[in-house]
C-alpha cells in the first residue's frame, strides 16, 4: 500500500470523488477518507426510489461500489486510475431510511487488482442502523492508459 | 409462467417502470416488453459519468438491473410484486457510447425466485453495438406483503 | 432465528455434515457449530489441488459454501432443509497451506432467504494465517418439499 | 486472440487439465476444446453429492471454473498460466442426473482479465438436458511468475 499524509490522501481522493458526475447527481457526499476504507453517503430523495418507495438497488450499488472504487485508489499510488472489475450486491433489506451509508474497505491490494468489501447502511429516525446491502468488488488499477488519471 | 395479453403484460410493466422515479431521474426509457424479456434503453448523460467520462458503473448496473427485474416480473401473475434478492455485474469495456442498451432475460422462473441474466450494450456511432456488461441477478416475487403490488 | 441448546445444535448440523458425501470425499472436517456460524476445515491434500499444486479453486468454495450452507441451516428451525440459491467467491491469494479453514457467518436470517458471508483462511507452517477467499452466499429453507430434510 | 491449430490448443488444454489432480479425483473428463469454448463432463457419483443425494453445489462449480478458466486458457498465449480472480454462480435447479456437462465461453478476453461465462447441463435419462447452474466468471493470465506455466 502507498504511503501518502491524511490531507494528500484525502485531497486525491475528494479531487477525483468531485469529477464523478453522477455522485453529484445522486446527491451523494465523501464523507470519510482513510488508507483502505472511504465512507459516502447519501439523503434518500423520492427521485431514487424503486415502484415501492424505497431506495432503488441500482443507487444503493452505485454508492457502495463508488466507496469500494474509492477505497482501493486510497491505497494505490497517486497517477494511478480506478476501474471497477466487477461487483457482486446482496440487498438484505428494503432500502428505507432518511439517508444511506455506504462503506468500502480494501480486503486484499494486489499489484493489478484490489479486492473489496462494501456495505449499505440506513439510517432510520428513532432506530439503530440498519444494513441493508453487502457487496464484493473487484477493482482495478490502470496507469498511463488513454490518459486517465485517478 | 403466467399467460397475459402481450397489451395487458406491456401496461403492467409500463405502469411499474412508470412508478421507479430513479428510472425517469436517469432518463430510462422501456423500449420493449416481451414475456421473459424486457428491454431498457439510457441515453447518454454528462452527468451519469465516472471520473473519466464514461457511464458510471452504478448507472449501467441500474438499468440492467430494472431490466432483469421486469423480465422476471413479467412471467409472474399480475398482483406479484418483484424485489431484488441480489446481483452480480461484469463491466467489460468502458461504457462509452451515444446511448446504452439494457436487457434482461428469464432463465429460469421458480416459485419463488427468478433468475435473470442481464447484460448491457453500447451504442457507438458508426460502428457496432458493443457489449460492455453481463449481469447475472435473483429476484423474488412477493405477493400481498406491506401491499406492495407491482 | 430459532433457540435450541447447542448441543442438539451440534447434533443436528453435524447429522447433515455426515451426509453429505462430498465433504467426506473432500476429507473435510466439520470443527465449530454455533447458531449463525459454522467452521469447516480441510487438510491440504495433493489429489485437490489444480494445475499448480494449488488448492483448487472449486475446493475452496466448497467448503466454504458447505460453512455458509451450515451457518444458515443453524438459524432454522429443526425440520428445514437448505439450498444454495447462488454464491460469489473471490480468490484473493493461492490457496497454499497445510490446512484450510473456511467459516460460514449469517447476515441475516429471513423469512425464506438467509444471506451468509464466508471466507476461507490458509494454515501456514510458521506464519500467521492467510485469508485466501471471501464468499456472499444466499441460502434458501425449505419445509416438507420433496421429503428434504436437514 | 491467440493463433493455434486446433491440435496444438487440444494438446495445451488437455496438457493442463490432465495437471488439475482434482478434476481426476472428482472423474471429470475433458471433452471438447475450441478457441474460447471448453465443455467438461462430470458423471454422476454417489461421493460427490450434497445431504439430499444431489450433486453438491461445490462439485457443480468446480468443472463449471475448470471449463471457464480453460476457455480463458484456450484465448491466451502459449507460456501463460490462468488464475480464478472470482466466480459467482446461481444453482437454478437440483442438480440431479446421470452426467453434467460444464461449458465456459470467453466473452471478453481482455489484456489482464478473461470475462467468462459458465453453465451446467443435467443430462438425464429420457429426458431433455436441464440448465441447472450459470456462472460469470473473471480469469486472469499470468506469465513467467513463480514459474507457473498453463
Amino acid at each position: 500500500m502507498h504511503d501518502a499524509s491524511h490531507a494528500e490522501l484525502d485531497a486525491r481522493i475528494r479531487a477525483s470523488f468531485d469529477r464523478q458526475a453522477f455522485m453529484a447527481t445522486l446527491g451523494a457526499e465523501l464523507t470519510s477518507v482513510r488508507a483502505g476504507e472511504v465512507v459516502i453517503e447519501l439523503p434518500f430523495r423520492a427521485d431514487l426510489t424503486q415502484q415501492h418507495g424505497f431506495l432503488h438497488a441500482g443507487a444503493v450499488a452505485s454508492v457502495v461500489d463508488s466507496a469500494c472504487g474509492y477505497a482501493a485508489l486510497s491505497v494505490m499510488e497517486a497517477g494511478t486510475a480506478v476501474l471497477s472489475v466487477e461487483f457482486k450486491i446482496n440487498l438484505m433489506a428494503p432500502a428505507a431510511g432518511t439517508r444511506f451509508r455506504a462503506t468500502g474497505r480494501v480486503l486484499r491490494a494486489g499489484r493489478t487488482l484490489t479486492v473489496c468489501a462494501g456495505e449499505a447502511h440506513a439510517v432510520r429516525e428513532g432506530k439503530s442502523d440498519a444494513l441493508i446491502a453487502i457487496m464484493q468488488a473487484t477493482m482495478m488499477g490502470v496507469r498511463d492508459r488513454a490518459g486517465l488519471t485517478d
